[in-house]
């Protein structure tokens, strides 16, 4: 059996169920993809398979896919290949059965683009948000994306308009990785408007899907879609996002599969930053603002985001009394050493030393026996 | 011993140390505050006291202070009172010796106004921050002031420009109480630029200071202060702040105090927020958006607020099956049901019940033998 039999068999089993299907893996794990593809066409009797393939059994376009993908320069990871990432996919519990069956891995990926999956995988964070993101969402997300190719991780997203777009664009300029999760065949731009961008990523990044050519992008896609986009990243940043939105999908397959979820903050005045706001209050998202914070939750042990500055004034350096004998002066005007130690709270005897370190740091001045702040 | 001679003795008393002084306050429940003042005006033997009685053992104006908060129609509140509120001060433990006598208890309290203090501070949330605020730190105060007004929560606030203007500012435009803690003596307008505000606060709720009249308002006051705003209120809330500021100070009396901690975000461009944002990250503040978070943490018990508004769509009452073959359509154009069934990876036979169903919810419709979504 060659290696082109094999990869025309797993394109073939990659159209002939809407993906991700458990048991077409279980089927493929049990005979091999080229034994597992020549039993399905030839109308396998498995109680749990055979319904699911019935549709689209008798579709067999696997070598005009592969030649198209060659034709644009792509290829076909499988879990064959030292390429295929370390997913983390789990067997959800619970009674959402349509959300038990995305949860499976992918059986096989459709990839466009220089950048290897299992490397940017490795080093990875997700941005994403809404499509309706605003000039504050998208301008965060710019500066999160650059800060995270500056420190060599992968920036993942879903191509979409606003927040992931952001992200794509701010990677590329930055000449990092970045990675676009399709929810559609890698034949079809989508969302049109995107259509150079995803051209951009597809020269210096990766596209990547789990469906074969052609496959149209639709709203459970888009669902199906957000896990993968979880699952290739060490941590969900969602930047804006609505109550009522697809990265929330994407940060609740994260936080299935054990992966850090992260939202951005922004003013509770925005309905876009509602979805982040809920995200921290209601699901243990952690609050992140800058790229070194992510950096920090999806890179090597001990790899910590500088300390935000704290402004640094010449008090800081004073001694509980000095600091309390420099509060008894006014403004301006002169006090007498007697007049500071009522003001204090203090005997005159205990503040004759604060003023004079006062005054070698500089902070006060004597003047015909009375004391005064030096003003800058 | 009549009460105007206790009310004296308070007053002196109020005024012979810098408060809080956990010694005072021993000695005075020792002797009670006519013979305390008596004796520490007298040259008090008291090992701890004394020297800190020093300085101002013989500065006696408290029938002049009395006379002039009378004349403002002003109280002297001592924990004789009924009016005394319930504080919940702590011993700290720890190195931090001014921090340490900075947590005892106010003495007592001067006070102008009608709102009686236990009850503003029974069902009450401080809104602090900076004084530098945005725009966007005052509307939003603004806001949760006439929220917590709303509902028959007093604001207490620190007087100060910038978010503590707007909290006085926006409960008193909601008739409601509010409460100004000051740095300094109850007849010293502290910052001038708000004499207009403190003296309508005074007319309609509450100034309260542990400072005898004419303290100048000091920073170590400030500190001091910060930690009777956390006393007075059943949560503080820090609506803007910068890494360094104010109600950060505040924010942790408050957390040494058990009481809840909130912040607001912002945006994290903003270093009117980075305070903020630094609380919910490293600290443990809760994060809140509106006035009925705020009310469900300091409210009785069973206090929710109300549950953000999700936006419902037509598509939200489909079942797994409907919604697949909805999501099957294109957006224009006509399918046969052979056609929806390839593109739904479904038997034609499991899709011919969904159309049905999708025909009367009015989402699709049949024209000559095929079927279109029908678009709004």
């Amino acid at each position: 059996m060659s290696a082109d039999q094999a990869r025309r068999a797993w394109a073939y089993l990659s159209r002939v169920v809407e993906p991700p299907c458990a048991p077409l893996a279980a089927y493929v794990a049990a005979h091999g993809p080229v034994d597992a593809a020549a039993r399905i066409r030839g109308g396998c009797e498995d109680a749990e398979l055979t319904p699911l393939v019935e549709a689209r059994r008798e579709q067999d376009c696997a070598a005009a896919d592969l030649a198209m993908l060659a034709g644009r320069g792509g290829r076909l990871i499988t879990p064959d290949d030292d390429e295929w990432p370390l997913l983390a996919f789990v067997a959800l519990a619970g009674d959402d059965v349509r959300k038990k069956e995305r949860s499976a891995p992918p059986l096989v990926l459709w990839a466009i683009g220089p950048a290897r999956l299992d490397e940017a995988a490795e080093r990875s964070a997700a941005l994403v948000g809404t499509r309706a993101a605003t000039a504050y969402g998208e301008h965060v997300t710019g500066d999160l994306a650059a800060g995270l190719v500056e420190r060599e991780a992968a920036v993942v997203s879903g191509g979409a308009y606003g927040i992931d777009g952001a992200a794509h664009r701010a990677a590329l300029a930055a000449d990092g990785t970045t990675v676009a999760v399709l929810a559609g065949g890698i034949d079809i731009p989508y969302p049109s408007g995107h259509s150079a961008l995803l051209h951009r990523i597809s020269s210096a990044g990766l596209l990547v899907t789990e469906y074969a050519p052609g496959i149209r992008p639709a709203r459970h896609r888009f669902l199906t879609r957000n896990r993968l986009v979880a699952a290739l990243s060490g941590a969900t940043v969602v930047v804006e996002a609505g109550l009522r939105s697809g990265a929330a999908s994407t940060a609740s397959w994260a936080r299935a599969m054990g992966r850090p979820v992260c939202a951005v903050p922004g003013p509770v005045t925005s309905s876009a930053s509602a979805g982040c706001h809920q995200l921290l209050r209601q699901h243990g998202a952690t609050l992140v603002t800058r790229a070194g914070e992510i950096v920090e939750i999806i890179g090597r042990m001990g790899e910590f985001a500088d300390a935000p500055q704290h402004p640094q004034t010449l008090l800081d350096d004073l001694t509980a009394d000095e600091l309390r004998v420099h509060e008894a002066f006014p403004a301006r005007g002169l006090r007498s050493a007697e007049q500071l130690a009522l003001d204090a709270a203090l005997p005159v005897s205990q503040i004759l030393g604060p003023l004079a370190m006062l005054e070698v740091s500089g902070l006060v001045e004597k003047v015909d026996g009375r004391w005064r702040l030096i003003r800058r």
